[in-house]
């Protein structure tokens, strides 16, 4: 059985552009499965969007096509691409919204902008084929008339190399990843959550480093890591689901009472240093 | 293969009322593929929701079954009622819902109210035969008592005919298309994405006719057209995936910003005459 | 067919955790059908969830699988469960989520807490068996890496019994029932949907005692039911699509405009008494 064709949109879900995805891609694969990863990523957030997908993609099954589109540059320059790895096809714009699926398989850019795929366990090519397009392609929704078409042939068997050349680099964003500065451990905050947990680019690999963590943020001072957000009260901090440090608040918006966001310095020292 | 089962609501995703809808559909036809257009239409704003189908369901392959409901006068004298063209069933309130689609299909209304279906290529019923409702039928629920049961029941190959007795008017929306004044062109805003992109009634076609079109919005004057969102800054007129003119903001909500909603006028005049 | 698996979390449909979900279940069951019932239950509220799915879960098929997840108490010692019907399974958190699908069964609490499934048409277990989470359970996602595995296994036919002990109490919310006062029933707004509408506790057997019902609230006087939402203005009330009594507001927000929440009191007399 083919996988399942996943979208992940700024589109909302309010105006239609995301239902006319699932339409243009059942128009081509009728039995095509459909899945909805998020369409409310903040609209032109390619970073949030980025982040969303690195955390998500792994859960889906082998074979799995994700369609991305957060897409402030339609129409201009930027090319329209698609990702193969052993597992998966990533259709998107080349504009970083891959990078974390990128970091994952050892393609990394501390200051971002166009990295190489050599040498990488990922092939790309450049969307140029309008015979997988639809008949018209508008200037503003490659949503609907590119990316939706191109998935729905994959995932009916259509081989990469069909839609277009190869490419040796694609853009990625600056990868986050935090710093030893005088003795401790500097991040941030690269995401928050609906719950209003502010996740950072700390890893619990990071974290493994440290016998009694202190977690400093917004001015204030965390003692130890909990393992879950129930009980307690006051600011959490513990490692979320992704493997990732967070900054919560039991039965509250820790981002909203403590204005955090990302970007927000997140510091972590021994205790016994501080 | 049967079409899709394809809904659109301004029931929201929150209180499970668009969840029922598809509960209800499986019920009576398990293998049915369910769609979701957008259950988030602004709640009772029917003329929003006629936009939104009539701007995406052409997207959809043959066969689809539309489900809309944005019906405030739920229970109330205004008529349930299917309509069939070549290729698609729209199962809804007689409200204007879908006045778009009617359009496409030729049969407009300057003032609204009660048109003709005479000589135009769809059919309609009056949804009367309780025998594909469910067995309560509530007052103020037809979406889930009514409408999803009848679309599903059509989507298993149930003829139009056996729902209730041929329509011969339906009821439409005042049909919003510019004028001409004194050598310019007039329209106005229809619609607001999420974006804040503020979409007219001046199509493509409305455009064409211009050698070097200056728009006026709000006030201020956009020379030119772009060809897409990106680059530049401040107002921009294009020709947005709906073949209408829209109005953007690089980077921002033109809606917003510059307080533009469903009203708001729209001039096109050429570069010379002003 | 094996029944729909239908998901009901607070997760929103913006950070990919219910998108995430869905690629767990088809991971395990690649043909399984996904329904959402609803991903916008306020973060936490487990009153709210609850409502919506005792509202909602009979309309679904024989068979369906229902994942319901507002876990505020995710990784502390509240259980994981699972819970059949003769129609139905539910798998969730032990927190009172099933408290209204409980209800229907015949098991009630007016005070909440700990109640006994003896002699109810219903049995559970609790979800102990690894065999059946992913490979890793996290501390905060029991919603990916217990709850959405566990319902695809069972989707797939696993039998109730191989995912844990059988459990012979079940954790219920306070069942909010209306009481009779100096001859007036005084009942209270459990849920304020989309639309503004307050939804009381008070069902259409209860108010079948009265001849002319005048509904208080919010210091206000409404005489008689209403059919439907259309027509009149100023506040109605009306038994709604979950044969509960409504207060609306035609083309506004009854909750909005009147101050009415979960909690405020709604009283009815016989007109002839006041």
């Amino acid at each position: 059985m083919a996988g399942p064709i996943v979208l992940l949109t700024d589109f909302g879900d309010r105006d239609g552009y995301a239902g006319t995805l699932r339409g243009v891609v059942l128009g081509i694969n009728p039995g095509a499965t459909l899945v909805d990863l998020s369409h409310r990523i903040p609209p032109q957030d390619v970073a949030a969007g980025a982040f969303v997908l690195g955390t998500s993609y792994r859960y889906f099954p082998d074979g799995a096509v994700f369609v991305a589109v957060v897409d402030p540059g339609v129409g201009s320059a930027r090319r329209a691409i698609a990702l193969e790895s052993s597992r998966y096809t990533f259709v998107g714009p080349d504009n970083g919204l891959f990078s974390l699926v990128l970091a994952d398989l050892g393609i990394v850019s501390p200051v971002g902008g166009s990295v190489s795929l050599a040498g990488a366990a990922v092939t790309g090519v450049a969307l140029e084929n309008p015979a997988y397009f639809l008949a018209t392609v508008s200037a503003t929704f490659h949503g609907r008339d590119v990316f939706a078409p191109v998935a729905a042939h994959r995932s009916l068997g259509v081989p990469l190399a069909a839609f277009g050349p190869p490419i040796a680099e694609v853009v990625s964003l600056p990868t986050h990843r935090p710093v030893w500065q005088n003795g401790v451990l500097i991040g941030q905050v690269i995401y928050v959550d609906r719950f209003g947990n502010a996740i950072t680019d700390l890893t619990r690999a990071d974290l493994n480093g440290f016998t009694a963590p202190v977690v400093e943020v917004a001015g204030l001072r965390i003692l130890g890591l909990r393992q879950h957000y129930a009980g307690g009260s006051g600011l959490l901090a513990l490692i979320g689901s992704s493997d990732r440090l967070e900054i919560a608040l039991n039965g509250g918006s820790a981002a909203t009472e403590f204005g955090l966001g990302p970007g927000t310095p997140v510091v972590v020292a021994e205790a016994s240093l501080s």
